[in-house]
């Protein structure tokens, strides 16, 4: 009989895509520095991949690579699934933690489709998931969120979680690109997909929302949940007026409790773009990194930066999460199941306290000005300034009203009645604040 | 027979100042809320005082108080140090480990001094020491270090972790104020000792070093090898010359691999003041607030920010750790010992790269300035720049030469033999340059 303990451990890679390939690939080359830190040997017994064809340049040994999943999988101790997407990926995640396999896995849009499903096929199988590369890459977050602030309180998560729109973002504010130039660099320079969809529209800082959130308020909140703007409505011409005053437009994915200590405690999720001061710690965030900012009752605020994309950056915290596995599996130790204890309510956007920044197109006519302010008053918000962006002799003028924070429904329901108003040609644009009180 | 599982915890608190009181406070009142992420019943058994009269006010209810270090230690499953220094804090410690209780700590002084045989007591009792709030209170960096980042290999760590030398170095360059002037206000607002040698000096600094450095390097390195230069050289004129050049006064603990994948690989680790560029994200850290930046071989770049001091922002912390410890015990799970397992050799300041900026008074006379650079290229460091900061009609003028990238020892020597050159009436300063090739 051999020796469990001098047996090395099995290790599955499924997916050689970026970061898959970077991980098999430092795996095999740093393998006596990651086993010492282990305390066991380890070996990597199989890289699964759709083509065997499609990998016969790829640095990873052609006698790994394998389009068999199940045995690959069936065989190992530790299986890491670099793949993305739901399926097969979820299956292939159940399966090995219902074998008592450990899953490390970087797959976001997994996570947040599943997540509940996967702890509960962690908990039958007796083995843990670990997925700090699925949120902001190589940035420790979920971790610190789960285990560093365990005894605080976290009253808000605003993060810049997705690198493409802020590459996009920061070139349209450092360089005064517009969105579709913008867009079509960081498709050039792989910023952003071929099909930019899922990051333009915000899908993919949701997905990291609903994480971020689960953690930082012990509450699932699933994907549906999370009110999802991107930054397709985002003009050179809003990103320059920012500029100009101050400010910065950012994508953040927004964590917020509602109403603490009360009854009413609740939390809201979103993904919006947002109007920052340039003072604000998230505003220093450029080109395609990533940033969380955590505000919690005691701890007071906190960032955490760094990459947030990159094969190699993400294959970081991929090692690491591989490390840990290891490591928990060697000393024995029970796993970690993350469970949503605090079950609070999940607020509705309409209840969230926003601040607006409204740009109208005004005709021209003494008394425009109170029509306007008379029917926001009217409404119960309030004013913080208003600004005259252009005046010409004679034509519409470009009028910017910025609100005091107000209920999001009161705010929704002020631009839906400037709409009607005679003086107001139209509404050009309408975008929150955050980051002033 | 009692269940265990369903005996509380027995939590001792060793210290009731300005993070004991607080941690206590906290674990009474948010008791259940704590239970609950803990997922058993705790019990706080009392609070270690030095004197009985002095705590006739705090909201610590009287009956927790004890004088009585022993009996309180040898009941408890967990123990939380927040006496700071070195004794009685070692010998608590140490009694508690060897009896099998965890420790929490927020005692760096202690860690610095003992790590190793604090270490060691707790793998012969079977306990964990739990140490987050030691090194820049709120902010999770030891965990990152130990747990998210074990996968990949750290190259450099640069921190900010001293809050008080931050706040005095912010206000002389934010506001002008001198360096007295500075720490007068410090100590008058409380954020230095009324003796501020352990900040002023590097020491609390030096403290953190050697924390941080065992952590990145997986290497033991003694709080004697840490090379240490406070602030008190630093003139409210350096500060401003340096916001005239975009650059800023810094202390930064500084850990270093250097000559990484050679024979020579070894690490450094030290306190200096040095200038960052305005650019650097450590630049925009200001007042008492701390963060850490990490260079990471794949990682690259990560930043950790956030509160470095204050009572309730420590106990943030220290609850957590209070939480994470109890979860071990409840799961049952294997403690943790941090293990030097790298062994890499400590190499003295004098290998370490480093890039000088050096004031000079120089004489009037022609040649003054060709006199100087060739004795610098002749001891074969490459000047950057030099440049003439006042030249009033006659008598002295200030002469600013910046070096490129040397061995230290070059810079020392170079410093040294410009001292003894005819041209050079005096060697106002000397500062390093960081966050620049």
């Amino acid at each position: 009989m051999t020796d469990p303990a001098s047996t090395p451990l099995k290790v599955a890679v499924l997916g050689a895509g970026s970061v898959g390939s970077q991980t098999v690939r430092q795996l095999l080359e740093r393998h006596d520095e990651l086993a010492a830190r282990i305390g066991r040997e380890f070996a990597v017994t199989g890289v699964l991949v759709r083509n065997l064809d499609a990998h016969r340049d790829s640095p990873i040994p052609a006698e790994l690579l394998t389009t068999e999943a199940e045995p690959l999988i069936d065989g190992a101790d530790i299986v890491i699934e670099l793949i993305g997407g739901i399926e097969p990926a979820r299956t292939y995640v159940e399966r090995a933690l219902r074998n008592g396999a450990d899953v490390v896995t970087a797959n976001k849009a997994l996570l947040a489709e599943s997540q509940v499903e996967i702890f509960e096929a962690g908990r039958e199988g007796g083995a843990e998931t670990w997925y700090e590369a699925a949120v902001a890459a190589a940035i420790p977050i979920i971790r610190p969120l789960q285990d560093s602030m365990i005894g605080d309180r976290i009253n808000r998560v605003m993060g810049i979680v997705n690198g493409s729109t802020n590459y996009i973002l920061d070139r349209m504010d450092v360089d005064g690109l517009g969105m579709q130039e913008a867009l079509d660099e960081a498709i050039r320079l792989g910023y952003a997909e071929a099909d930019p969809s899922a990051d333009v529209e915000g899908w993919d800082a949701a997905a990291k929302a609903t994480i971020l959130a689960g953690l930082a308020f012990h509450t699932h909140v699933p994907r549906e949940a999370v009110a999802c703007e991107g930054i397709t409505g985002i003009t050179g011409e809003l990103v320059q007026a920012a500029k100009a005053s101050g400010q910065v437009v950012k994508l953040l994915a927004v964590c917020e409790r509602l109403d603490a200590d009360t009854p009413d405690e609740a939390v809201n999720v979103r993904v919006t773009p947002v109007l920052l001061p340039r003072t604000h710690p998230l505003a220093a965030v450029h080109g395609g990194m990533n940033a969380v900012f955590v505000d919690a009752m005691d701890a007071g605020s906190l960032m955490f930066y760094g990459a947030g994309a990159g094969g190699v950056e993400t294959s970081s915290t991929v090692l690491a999460d591989f490390v840990l596995a290891a490591k928990r599996i060697v000393r024995d130790a029970p796993p970690e199941f993350i469970t949503f204890v605090d079950h609070l309510p999940i607020a509705p956007l309409d209840r969230v306290r926003s601040r607006y920044r409204i740009e109208l197109q005004v005709g021209d006519e003494p008394g425009t000005l109170a029509a306007i302010a008379g029917k926001i008053a009217e409404l119960g918000v309030s004013v913080r300034d208003v600004q005259q962006i252009s005046a010409p002799q004679s034509g519409p003028a470009t009028l910017v009203v910025s609100t005091h924070r107000a209920p999001e429904r009161d705010l929704q329901q002020v631009v839906a009645e400037l709409r009607t108003l005679d003086a107001v040609e139209s509404v050009v644009g309408v975008i929150r604040v955050e980051g002033v009180e």
